[in-house]
Protein backbone atom coordinates (compact mmCIF):
# COMPACT_ATOMS: atom_id res chain seq x y z
CA UNK A 1 0.00 0.00 0.00
CA UNK A 2 1.89 3.24 -0.46
CA UNK A 3 2.07 6.16 1.98
CA UNK A 4 -0.85 7.94 0.50
CA UNK A 5 -3.09 5.27 0.87
CA UNK A 6 -2.44 4.17 4.02
CA UNK A 7 -2.49 7.46 5.65
CA UNK A 8 -5.99 8.00 4.02
CA UNK A 9 -7.60 4.87 5.26
CA UNK A 10 -6.10 5.17 9.23
CA UNK A 11 -7.81 8.66 8.95
CA UNK A 12 -10.82 7.29 7.79
CA UNK A 13 -10.71 4.44 10.68
CA UNK A 14 -10.42 7.30 13.23
CA UNK A 15 -13.57 9.38 12.11
CA UNK A 16 -15.36 6.61 11.42
CA UNK A 17 -15.35 6.06 15.14
CA UNK A 18 -17.35 8.91 15.36
CA UNK A 19 -20.23 8.49 12.89
CA UNK A 20 -22.60 5.89 15.03
CA UNK A 21 -26.23 6.33 13.94
CA UNK A 22 -27.04 7.87 17.39
CA UNK A 23 -24.32 11.10 16.75
CA UNK A 24 -25.48 14.12 16.16
CA UNK A 25 -24.89 14.25 12.61
CA UNK A 26 -24.06 18.13 12.43
CA UNK A 27 -20.71 17.56 14.52
CA UNK A 28 -20.50 14.03 12.97
CA UNK A 29 -20.48 15.55 9.41
CA UNK A 30 -18.01 18.94 10.45
CA UNK A 31 -15.60 16.19 11.92
CA UNK A 32 -15.30 14.77 8.42
CA UNK A 33 -14.97 17.88 6.70
CA UNK A 34 -12.44 18.92 8.72
CA UNK A 35 -10.52 15.86 8.15
CA UNK A 36 -10.92 15.23 4.33
CA UNK A 37 -10.00 16.28 1.69
CA UNK A 38 -6.50 16.56 3.16
CA UNK A 39 -3.54 18.86 2.57
CA UNK A 40 -0.19 17.99 1.66
CA UNK A 41 -0.62 15.72 5.01
CA UNK A 42 2.62 16.06 6.14
CA UNK A 43 2.94 15.19 9.29
CA UNK A 44 1.75 11.99 9.45
CA UNK A 45 3.71 11.60 5.90
CA UNK A 46 6.57 12.08 8.35
CA UNK A 47 5.47 9.81 11.38
CA UNK A 48 5.20 7.06 8.71
CA UNK A 49 8.74 8.00 6.74
CA UNK A 50 10.48 7.49 10.19
CA UNK A 51 9.18 4.80 11.74
CA UNK A 52 9.61 2.86 8.28
CA UNK A 53 13.38 3.89 8.52
CA UNK A 54 12.72 1.87 11.67
CA UNK A 55 11.36 -1.10 10.90
CA UNK A 56 7.71 -1.01 10.94
CA UNK A 57 7.47 -3.55 13.27
CA UNK A 58 3.83 -2.58 14.25
CA UNK A 59 2.22 -0.94 11.27
CA UNK A 60 -1.31 -0.45 12.91
CA UNK A 61 0.75 1.27 15.66
CA UNK A 62 2.39 3.26 13.46
CA UNK A 63 -0.97 4.23 11.29
CA UNK A 64 -2.32 5.23 14.75
CA UNK A 65 0.15 7.60 15.64
CA UNK A 66 0.20 9.32 12.18
CA UNK A 67 -3.65 9.66 12.46
CA UNK A 68 -3.27 10.68 15.59
CA UNK A 69 -0.69 13.80 14.66
CA UNK A 70 -2.50 14.86 11.29
CA UNK A 71 -5.89 14.60 13.56
CA UNK A 72 -4.42 17.07 16.21
CA UNK A 73 -3.17 19.42 13.53
CA UNK A 74 -6.64 19.28 11.49
CA UNK A 75 -8.03 20.52 14.89
CA UNK A 76 -5.75 23.36 15.44
CA UNK A 77 -6.77 24.94 11.53
CA UNK A 78 -10.20 24.64 12.69
CA UNK A 79 -9.41 26.24 16.06
CA UNK A 80 -6.83 28.99 14.43
CA UNK A 81 -9.44 29.78 12.22
CA UNK A 82 -12.23 30.81 14.02
CA UNK A 83 -13.40 34.60 14.09
CA UNK A 84 -11.54 35.34 17.48
CA UNK A 85 -8.16 34.15 15.57
CA UNK A 86 -7.71 34.65 12.37
CA UNK A 87 -11.64 34.83 11.02
CA UNK A 88 -10.54 32.72 8.18
CA UNK A 89 -12.90 32.97 5.27
CA UNK A 90 -11.45 29.60 3.45
CA UNK A 91 -9.30 26.13 4.31
CA UNK A 92 -7.86 23.81 1.86
CA UNK A 93 -9.33 25.73 -1.04
CA UNK A 94 -12.91 25.37 0.81
CA UNK A 95 -14.89 27.51 3.19
CA UNK A 96 -13.30 27.43 6.71
CA UNK A 97 -15.46 24.77 9.27
CA UNK A 98 -17.04 27.89 11.18
CA UNK A 99 -18.22 29.38 7.98
CA UNK A 100 -19.50 26.38 6.27
CA UNK A 101 -21.74 25.00 9.26
CA UNK A 102 -21.23 26.91 12.48
CA UNK A 103 -19.04 28.23 15.08
CA UNK A 104 -20.38 26.51 17.62
CA UNK A 105 -19.88 23.34 15.58
CA UNK A 106 -16.24 24.79 14.92
CA UNK A 107 -15.62 25.22 18.69
CA UNK A 108 -17.11 21.26 19.13
CA UNK A 109 -15.19 19.92 16.33
CA UNK A 110 -11.90 21.08 17.38
CA UNK A 111 -12.28 19.65 21.48
CA UNK A 112 -13.83 16.12 19.75
CA UNK A 113 -10.78 16.06 17.36
CA UNK A 114 -8.19 16.58 20.16
CA UNK A 115 -9.95 13.87 21.92
CA UNK A 116 -10.10 11.62 18.90
CA UNK A 117 -6.64 11.76 18.47
CA UNK A 118 -5.67 9.94 21.71
CA UNK A 119 -8.41 7.05 21.56
CA UNK A 120 -7.02 6.48 18.32
CA UNK A 121 -3.82 5.61 20.09
CA UNK A 122 -6.03 4.28 22.54
CA UNK A 123 -7.17 1.71 20.55
CA UNK A 124 -4.02 0.15 19.23
CA UNK A 125 -3.01 0.85 22.90
CA UNK A 126 -2.60 -3.19 24.05
CA UNK A 127 -0.83 -3.68 20.76
CA UNK A 128 1.64 -0.50 21.16
CA UNK A 129 2.33 -2.22 24.48
CA UNK A 130 5.12 -0.21 26.32
CA UNK A 131 5.24 2.06 23.49
CA UNK A 132 1.86 3.97 24.29
CA UNK A 133 3.03 5.78 27.12
CA UNK A 134 5.97 7.36 25.40
CA UNK A 135 3.61 7.81 22.46
CA UNK A 136 0.72 9.68 24.23
CA UNK A 137 3.46 12.11 26.09
CA UNK A 138 4.86 12.81 22.39
CA UNK A 139 1.44 13.73 21.26
CA UNK A 140 0.59 15.62 24.49
CA UNK A 141 4.02 17.53 24.25
CA UNK A 142 3.28 18.43 21.21
CA UNK A 143 -0.23 19.70 21.27
CA UNK A 144 -0.67 21.47 24.74
CA UNK A 145 1.18 23.31 27.60
CA UNK A 146 4.26 24.65 27.96
CA UNK A 147 5.60 23.41 24.64
CA UNK A 148 3.00 22.42 22.16
CA UNK A 149 0.55 24.02 19.52
CA UNK A 150 -1.76 25.67 21.78
CA UNK A 151 0.94 27.68 23.52
CA UNK A 152 2.42 28.98 20.40
CA UNK A 153 -0.90 30.12 19.01
CA UNK A 154 -1.05 32.00 22.78
CA UNK A 155 2.73 33.27 22.54
CA UNK A 156 0.89 35.36 19.56
CA UNK A 157 -1.34 37.24 22.51
CA UNK A 158 1.55 38.37 24.92
CA UNK A 159 3.01 41.60 25.29
CA UNK A 160 6.56 40.35 25.71
CA UNK A 161 6.86 37.48 23.19
CA UNK A 162 9.62 34.92 23.64
CA UNK A 163 10.33 34.47 19.88
CA UNK A 164 12.16 30.96 19.96
CA UNK A 165 9.56 29.38 22.51
CA UNK A 166 6.75 31.06 20.16
CA UNK A 167 7.96 29.79 16.99
CA UNK A 168 9.14 26.51 18.41
CA UNK A 169 5.66 25.76 20.00
CA UNK A 170 3.62 27.07 16.98
CA UNK A 171 5.15 24.93 13.95
CA UNK A 172 8.27 22.46 15.52
CA UNK A 173 6.57 21.20 17.92
CA UNK A 174 3.60 19.24 16.35
CA UNK A 175 6.98 18.42 13.55
CA UNK A 176 8.92 17.05 16.34
CA UNK A 177 5.70 14.97 17.42
CA UNK A 178 5.61 13.77 13.91
CA UNK A 179 8.79 12.37 13.72
CA UNK A 180 9.07 11.25 17.38
CA UNK A 181 5.90 9.31 16.78
CA UNK A 182 7.17 7.66 13.78
CA UNK A 183 10.42 6.57 16.14
CA UNK A 184 8.27 5.51 19.41
CA UNK A 185 5.65 3.54 17.09
CA UNK A 186 8.53 1.43 15.70
CA UNK A 187 10.09 1.34 19.11
CA UNK A 188 13.05 3.21 19.02
CA UNK A 189 13.77 6.07 21.11
CA UNK A 190 12.47 9.45 20.10
CA UNK A 191 14.76 11.71 21.70
CA UNK A 192 17.48 11.86 18.87
CA UNK A 193 14.21 12.25 16.47
CA UNK A 194 12.97 15.50 17.55
CA UNK A 195 15.36 17.53 15.97
CA UNK A 196 15.25 16.46 12.91
CA UNK A 197 10.96 17.39 13.10
CA UNK A 198 12.51 20.64 14.97
CA UNK A 199 14.51 21.76 12.22
CA UNK A 200 11.86 20.64 9.43
CA UNK A 201 9.21 22.61 11.15
CA UNK A 202 11.69 25.11 10.82
CA UNK A 203 11.85 25.10 6.91
CA UNK A 204 7.97 25.00 6.45
CA UNK A 205 7.15 28.16 8.94
CA UNK A 206 10.08 30.11 6.45
CA UNK A 207 8.17 28.35 3.46
CA UNK A 208 4.64 29.20 5.02
CA UNK A 209 5.79 32.77 5.29
CA UNK A 210 7.18 33.05 1.73
CA UNK A 211 3.41 31.82 0.71
CA UNK A 212 1.60 34.49 3.09
CA UNK A 213 3.48 37.06 0.76
CA UNK A 214 4.25 35.56 -2.33
CA UNK A 215 1.87 33.00 -3.13
CA UNK A 216 -1.80 33.20 -5.19
CA UNK A 217 -4.59 32.43 -1.96
CA UNK A 218 -6.45 30.48 -5.10
CA UNK A 219 -3.97 28.06 -5.64
CA UNK A 220 -3.11 27.49 -2.14
CA UNK A 221 -6.50 27.42 -1.33
CA UNK A 222 -6.46 30.34 1.84
CA UNK A 223 -6.08 33.37 2.44
CA UNK A 224 -2.46 35.40 2.14
CA UNK A 225 -1.09 38.61 4.11
CA UNK A 226 -2.29 37.60 7.38
CA UNK A 227 0.91 37.43 9.25
CA UNK A 228 1.43 41.36 8.47
CA UNK A 229 -2.32 41.67 9.63
CA UNK A 230 -1.87 39.96 13.09
CA UNK A 231 1.46 41.18 13.10
CA UNK A 232 3.20 37.61 13.41
CA UNK A 233 7.10 37.42 12.58
CA UNK A 234 7.80 36.27 9.09
CA UNK A 235 10.76 35.34 7.81
CA UNK A 236 9.26 36.71 4.45
CA UNK A 237 9.03 40.36 5.71
CA UNK A 238 12.26 40.06 7.54
CA UNK A 239 14.62 38.96 4.92
CA UNK A 240 12.84 39.37 1.56
CA UNK A 241 11.69 36.47 -0.36
CA UNK A 242 15.12 35.59 -2.02
CA UNK A 243 16.57 35.34 1.84
CA UNK A 244 13.58 33.54 2.76
CA UNK A 245 14.19 31.18 0.05
CA UNK A 246 18.09 31.02 1.09
CA UNK A 247 17.27 30.35 4.44
CA UNK A 248 15.19 27.46 3.18
CA UNK A 249 17.17 25.37 1.39
CA UNK A 250 19.55 25.85 4.32
CA UNK A 251 17.35 24.53 7.16
CA UNK A 252 15.75 21.83 4.75
CA UNK A 253 19.94 20.70 4.56
CA UNK A 254 20.77 20.84 8.46
CA UNK A 255 17.02 18.94 8.91
CA UNK A 256 18.67 16.42 6.23
CA UNK A 257 21.71 16.16 8.46
CA UNK A 258 19.88 15.84 11.84
CA UNK A 259 18.42 12.12 10.47
CA UNK A 260 20.27 9.91 13.18
CA UNK A 261 21.26 6.34 12.44
CA UNK A 262 18.72 3.93 11.80
CA UNK A 263 17.88 1.07 8.91
CA UNK A 264 16.56 3.13 6.45
CA UNK A 265 18.52 6.50 7.30
CA UNK A 266 19.87 7.28 2.97
CA UNK A 267 16.13 6.16 1.95
CA UNK A 268 14.28 8.50 4.65
CA UNK A 269 16.98 10.88 3.54
CA UNK A 270 15.15 10.79 0.16
CA UNK A 271 11.94 11.06 1.47
CA UNK A 272 12.21 14.33 3.51
CA UNK A 273 14.10 15.99 0.58
CA UNK A 274 11.46 15.15 -2.12
CA UNK A 275 8.75 15.86 0.80
CA UNK A 276 10.32 19.35 1.32
CA UNK A 277 10.81 20.16 -1.93
CA UNK A 278 7.10 20.75 -2.07
CA UNK A 279 6.73 22.73 0.93
CA UNK A 280 6.54 25.90 -1.29
CA UNK A 281 4.06 25.29 -4.96
CA UNK A 282 5.59 25.46 -8.26
CA UNK A 283 3.74 29.04 -9.07
CA UNK A 284 5.84 30.67 -5.61
CA UNK A 285 8.95 28.98 -6.58
CA UNK A 286 8.79 30.59 -9.77
CA UNK A 287 7.87 33.78 -8.32
CA UNK A 288 10.17 34.01 -6.06
CA UNK A 289 13.75 32.94 -8.09
CA UNK B 1 -5.56 12.95 54.11
CA UNK B 2 -8.98 13.80 53.35
CA UNK B 3 -10.87 13.39 50.06
CA UNK B 4 -10.51 17.32 49.36
CA UNK B 5 -7.07 17.37 50.05
CA UNK B 6 -6.18 14.60 47.68
CA UNK B 7 -8.74 15.75 44.76
CA UNK B 8 -7.05 19.28 44.98
CA UNK B 9 -3.19 18.06 45.15
CA UNK B 10 -3.99 15.65 42.33
CA UNK B 11 -5.76 18.81 40.29
CA UNK B 12 -2.79 21.20 40.91
CA UNK B 13 -0.02 18.17 40.61
CA UNK B 14 -1.27 18.06 36.89
CA UNK B 15 -2.16 22.34 36.22
CA UNK B 16 1.38 22.70 37.79
CA UNK B 17 2.86 20.70 34.99
CA UNK B 18 1.97 23.23 32.70
CA UNK B 19 3.80 26.18 34.78
CA UNK B 20 7.31 25.87 33.52
CA UNK B 21 9.45 28.96 33.26
CA UNK B 22 9.08 29.21 29.75
CA UNK B 23 5.16 28.73 29.32
CA UNK B 24 2.89 31.66 28.20
CA UNK B 25 2.27 33.35 31.39
CA UNK B 26 -1.28 34.49 29.93
CA UNK B 27 -2.09 30.86 29.17
CA UNK B 28 -0.65 29.51 32.08
CA UNK B 29 -2.83 32.27 34.52
CA UNK B 30 -5.90 31.24 32.74
CA UNK B 31 -5.16 27.45 33.14
CA UNK B 32 -5.20 27.71 36.82
CA UNK B 33 -8.23 30.34 36.97
CA UNK B 34 -10.30 27.32 34.95
CA UNK B 35 -9.77 24.73 37.63
CA UNK B 36 -8.93 26.80 40.95
CA UNK B 37 -11.23 27.30 42.98
CA UNK B 38 -13.66 24.58 42.25
CA UNK B 39 -17.18 24.03 42.67
CA UNK B 40 -18.38 21.00 44.39
CA UNK B 41 -15.38 18.46 42.43
CA UNK B 42 -18.67 16.25 42.25
CA UNK B 43 -17.11 14.22 39.39
CA UNK B 44 -13.54 13.33 40.90
CA UNK B 45 -15.29 12.75 44.44
CA UNK B 46 -17.03 9.76 42.46
CA UNK B 47 -13.97 8.84 41.13
CA UNK B 48 -12.70 8.45 44.61
CA UNK B 49 -15.33 6.93 46.18
CA UNK B 50 -16.20 4.48 43.71
CA UNK B 51 -12.11 3.52 43.68
CA UNK B 52 -12.14 3.75 47.76
CA UNK B 53 -14.94 0.86 47.81
CA UNK B 54 -13.13 -1.46 45.35
CA UNK B 55 -9.61 -0.70 47.06
CA UNK B 56 -8.40 1.79 45.96
CA UNK B 57 -4.88 -0.23 45.78
CA UNK B 58 -3.15 2.27 43.05
CA UNK B 59 -3.85 5.72 44.54
CA UNK B 60 -1.28 7.38 42.50
CA UNK B 61 -3.71 6.43 39.36
CA UNK B 62 -6.92 6.74 41.41
CA UNK B 63 -5.78 10.59 41.67
CA UNK B 64 -4.87 11.02 38.06
CA UNK B 65 -8.14 9.62 36.93
CA UNK B 66 -9.97 11.96 39.30
CA UNK B 67 -8.20 14.76 38.25
CA UNK B 68 -8.49 13.97 34.13
CA UNK B 69 -12.00 13.49 34.77
CA UNK B 70 -12.47 17.21 36.56
CA UNK B 71 -9.90 19.00 33.89
CA UNK B 72 -12.47 17.77 31.29
CA UNK B 73 -14.96 19.17 32.82
CA UNK B 74 -13.34 22.28 33.76
CA UNK B 75 -12.41 22.63 29.99
CA UNK B 76 -16.24 22.17 29.05
CA UNK B 77 -16.81 24.54 31.42
CA UNK B 78 -15.11 27.17 29.58
CA UNK B 79 -16.12 26.75 26.30
CA UNK B 80 -19.82 26.69 26.94
CA UNK B 81 -19.18 29.51 28.74
CA UNK B 82 -17.97 31.36 25.48
CA UNK B 83 -19.91 34.64 23.20
CA UNK B 84 -20.99 31.47 20.81
CA UNK B 85 -22.34 29.31 23.22
CA UNK B 86 -23.48 30.30 26.58
CA UNK B 87 -21.91 34.05 26.40
CA UNK B 88 -22.08 33.72 30.84
CA UNK B 89 -20.36 36.39 32.67
CA UNK B 90 -19.80 34.50 35.87
CA UNK B 91 -18.63 31.21 36.44
CA UNK B 92 -18.27 30.12 40.17
CA UNK B 93 -18.44 32.88 41.51
CA UNK B 94 -15.72 35.24 39.62
CA UNK B 95 -16.07 36.51 35.89
CA UNK B 96 -16.32 33.78 33.10
CA UNK B 97 -13.05 32.88 31.91
CA UNK B 98 -13.07 34.57 28.67
CA UNK B 99 -14.27 38.04 30.53
CA UNK B 100 -11.48 37.59 33.24
CA UNK B 101 -8.95 37.36 30.16
CA UNK B 102 -10.13 37.08 26.57
CA UNK B 103 -11.56 34.99 24.13
CA UNK B 104 -8.74 33.93 22.24
CA UNK B 105 -7.59 32.52 25.66
CA UNK B 106 -10.62 30.68 26.80
CA UNK B 107 -10.41 28.79 23.36
CA UNK B 108 -6.89 27.71 24.27
CA UNK B 109 -7.31 26.58 27.41
CA UNK B 110 -10.11 24.30 26.70
CA UNK B 111 -7.59 23.05 24.04
CA UNK B 112 -4.76 22.55 26.27
CA UNK B 113 -7.26 21.53 29.01
CA UNK B 114 -7.82 18.22 27.21
CA UNK B 115 -4.66 17.43 26.33
CA UNK B 116 -3.96 18.10 29.78
CA UNK B 117 -6.03 15.49 30.80
CA UNK B 118 -4.93 12.61 28.88
CA UNK B 119 -1.22 13.13 29.86
CA UNK B 120 -1.89 13.39 33.18
CA UNK B 121 -3.35 9.81 32.99
CA UNK B 122 0.12 9.07 30.62
CA UNK B 123 2.21 9.89 32.94
CA UNK B 124 1.10 7.25 35.58
CA UNK B 125 0.58 5.02 32.22
CA UNK B 126 3.58 2.43 33.54
CA UNK B 127 2.09 2.47 36.83
CA UNK B 128 -1.49 1.95 35.66
CA UNK B 129 0.24 -1.17 33.21
CA UNK B 130 -3.04 -2.62 31.45
CA UNK B 131 -5.53 -0.12 33.70
CA UNK B 132 -4.22 2.46 31.61
CA UNK B 133 -6.29 1.58 27.89
CA UNK B 134 -9.67 1.30 29.81
CA UNK B 135 -8.72 4.44 31.27
CA UNK B 136 -8.05 6.15 28.34
CA UNK B 137 -11.37 4.76 26.31
CA UNK B 138 -13.11 5.85 29.34
CA UNK B 139 -12.01 9.76 29.13
CA UNK B 140 -12.95 9.26 25.50
CA UNK B 141 -16.50 7.90 25.48
CA UNK B 142 -17.14 10.31 27.98
CA UNK B 143 -15.49 13.90 26.27
CA UNK B 144 -15.62 13.05 22.75
CA UNK B 145 -17.79 11.90 19.91
CA UNK B 146 -20.50 10.18 19.11
CA UNK B 147 -21.43 9.95 23.03
CA UNK B 148 -19.44 12.21 25.27
CA UNK B 149 -19.96 15.73 26.73
CA UNK B 150 -18.97 17.36 23.18
CA UNK B 151 -21.89 15.35 21.49
CA UNK B 152 -24.52 16.77 23.85
CA UNK B 153 -23.17 20.23 23.54
CA UNK B 154 -23.83 19.48 19.42
CA UNK B 155 -27.41 18.24 19.96
CA UNK B 156 -28.48 21.09 21.20
CA UNK B 157 -27.58 23.12 17.76
CA UNK B 158 -29.19 20.31 15.99
CA UNK B 159 -33.21 20.80 14.27
CA UNK B 160 -34.23 17.25 15.74
CA UNK B 161 -32.81 16.36 18.84
CA UNK B 162 -32.66 12.92 20.02
CA UNK B 163 -33.46 13.88 23.44
CA UNK B 164 -32.31 10.27 25.30
CA UNK B 165 -28.90 10.59 23.48
CA UNK B 166 -29.22 14.54 24.16
CA UNK B 167 -29.60 14.02 27.95
CA UNK B 168 -27.22 10.73 28.32
CA UNK B 169 -23.96 12.75 26.60
CA UNK B 170 -24.60 16.20 28.03
CA UNK B 171 -24.36 15.40 31.44
CA UNK B 172 -24.68 11.22 32.40
CA UNK B 173 -21.19 10.65 30.44
CA UNK B 174 -19.12 11.98 31.86
CA UNK B 175 -20.82 11.07 35.44
CA UNK B 176 -20.54 7.88 34.10
CA UNK B 177 -16.96 8.33 32.98
CA UNK B 178 -16.42 9.61 36.75
CA UNK B 179 -17.42 6.12 38.06
CA UNK B 180 -16.23 3.65 35.36
CA UNK B 181 -12.80 5.91 35.72
CA UNK B 182 -12.43 5.07 39.41
CA UNK B 183 -13.52 0.91 38.94
CA UNK B 184 -11.10 1.24 36.37
CA UNK B 185 -8.17 2.72 38.78
CA UNK B 186 -8.54 0.21 41.28
CA UNK B 187 -9.09 -2.66 38.81
CA UNK B 188 -12.55 -3.70 38.50
CA UNK B 189 -14.44 -3.98 35.09
CA UNK B 190 -15.74 -0.65 34.39
CA UNK B 191 -18.72 -1.43 32.71
CA UNK B 192 -21.49 -2.31 35.58
CA UNK B 193 -20.02 0.77 37.32
CA UNK B 194 -21.72 3.39 34.04
CA UNK B 195 -25.25 2.91 35.35
CA UNK B 196 -24.61 4.30 38.78
CA UNK B 197 -23.04 7.04 37.02
CA UNK B 198 -25.76 7.50 34.42
CA UNK B 199 -28.49 7.68 37.07
CA UNK B 200 -26.58 10.50 38.66
CA UNK B 201 -26.09 12.17 36.28
CA UNK B 202 -29.35 12.42 35.54
CA UNK B 203 -29.98 13.65 38.95
CA UNK B 204 -27.45 16.07 38.87
CA UNK B 205 -29.16 17.45 35.68
CA UNK B 206 -32.23 17.53 36.93
CA UNK B 207 -30.93 19.73 40.03
CA UNK B 208 -29.48 21.82 37.99
CA UNK B 209 -32.59 22.29 35.85
CA UNK B 210 -34.29 23.52 39.22
CA UNK B 211 -31.50 25.63 40.28
CA UNK B 212 -31.70 27.28 36.87
CA UNK B 213 -35.33 28.09 37.90
CA UNK B 214 -35.18 28.47 41.40
CA UNK B 215 -31.73 29.38 42.68
CA UNK B 216 -30.41 32.65 43.92
CA UNK B 217 -27.84 33.78 40.67
CA UNK B 218 -25.23 34.92 43.32
CA UNK B 219 -25.41 31.78 45.49
CA UNK B 220 -24.55 29.47 42.76
CA UNK B 221 -22.11 31.69 41.44
CA UNK B 222 -23.84 31.53 37.44
CA UNK B 223 -26.15 33.01 36.02
CA UNK B 224 -29.63 31.40 36.01
CA UNK B 225 -32.86 31.02 33.89
CA UNK B 226 -30.20 30.25 30.81
CA UNK B 227 -32.32 27.18 30.05
CA UNK B 228 -35.25 29.18 29.09
CA UNK B 229 -33.40 31.61 26.94
CA UNK B 230 -31.54 28.37 25.11
CA UNK B 231 -34.35 26.74 24.59
CA UNK B 232 -32.87 23.58 26.68
CA UNK B 233 -35.24 20.80 27.86
CA UNK B 234 -35.92 21.08 31.51
CA UNK B 235 -37.34 19.23 33.89
CA UNK B 236 -37.94 21.89 36.17
CA UNK B 237 -39.96 23.63 33.44
CA UNK B 238 -41.68 20.22 32.67
CA UNK B 239 -42.77 19.09 35.57
CA UNK B 240 -42.68 22.37 37.71
CA UNK B 241 -39.99 22.59 41.14
CA UNK B 242 -41.89 19.89 43.01
CA UNK B 243 -42.47 17.82 40.23
CA UNK B 244 -38.72 18.03 39.84
CA UNK B 245 -38.07 17.50 43.18
CA UNK B 246 -39.60 14.58 43.43
CA UNK B 247 -38.24 13.27 40.48
CA UNK B 248 -34.67 14.07 41.64
CA UNK B 249 -35.29 11.68 45.22
CA UNK B 250 -36.14 8.84 42.88
CA UNK B 251 -33.56 9.52 40.44
CA UNK B 252 -30.81 9.47 43.60
CA UNK B 253 -32.83 6.16 44.94
CA UNK B 254 -32.31 4.35 41.69
CA UNK B 255 -28.90 5.40 41.71
CA UNK B 256 -28.25 3.55 44.98
CA UNK B 257 -29.43 0.71 43.89
CA UNK B 258 -27.41 0.50 41.13
CA UNK B 259 -23.94 1.01 43.21
CA UNK B 260 -22.33 -2.88 41.67
CA UNK B 261 -20.99 -5.71 44.05
CA UNK B 262 -17.57 -4.17 46.24
CA UNK B 263 -15.71 -4.37 49.59
CA UNK B 264 -17.14 -1.14 50.41
CA UNK B 265 -20.70 -0.76 49.26
CA UNK B 266 -22.18 0.07 52.17
CA UNK B 267 -20.22 2.90 52.77
CA UNK B 268 -20.30 3.76 48.99
CA UNK B 269 -24.03 3.84 49.34
CA UNK B 270 -23.78 6.60 52.20
CA UNK B 271 -21.18 8.49 50.56
CA UNK B 272 -23.15 8.71 46.98
CA UNK B 273 -26.40 10.13 49.12
CA UNK B 274 -24.15 12.75 50.99
CA UNK B 275 -23.48 13.91 47.77
CA UNK B 276 -26.46 14.06 46.15
CA UNK B 277 -28.16 16.11 48.86
CA UNK B 278 -25.76 18.76 48.52
CA UNK B 279 -26.53 18.61 44.72
CA UNK B 280 -29.23 21.41 45.48
CA UNK B 281 -28.03 24.53 47.53
CA UNK B 282 -30.14 25.04 50.90
CA UNK B 283 -31.52 27.99 49.54
CA UNK B 284 -32.96 26.00 46.67
CA UNK B 285 -34.12 23.36 49.11
CA UNK B 286 -35.78 25.82 51.03
CA UNK B 287 -37.63 27.81 48.41
CA UNK B 288 -38.53 24.49 46.20
CA UNK B 289 -40.54 22.91 49.67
Amino acid sequence: MDVKTRIERALDAAVAQCETADAPPGLAGALRYAVFPGGQRIRPRLTLAVAMACGDDRPAVTDAAAAAIEILHCASLVHDDLPTFDDAATRRGKPSLHRAFSEPLAVLTGDAMIVLAFETLARVGVEAGDRLVPLLLTLGRSTGMPYGICAGQAWEGEQKIDLSAYQQAKTGSLFAGATAAGAVAAGYDPVPWRLLGERLGEAYQCADDICDVAADPEKIGKPVGQDEVHHRPSAARELGIDGAKKRLEKLVKSAIDAVPDCPGRDQLRKAILAQASGFLPQHVKERAA
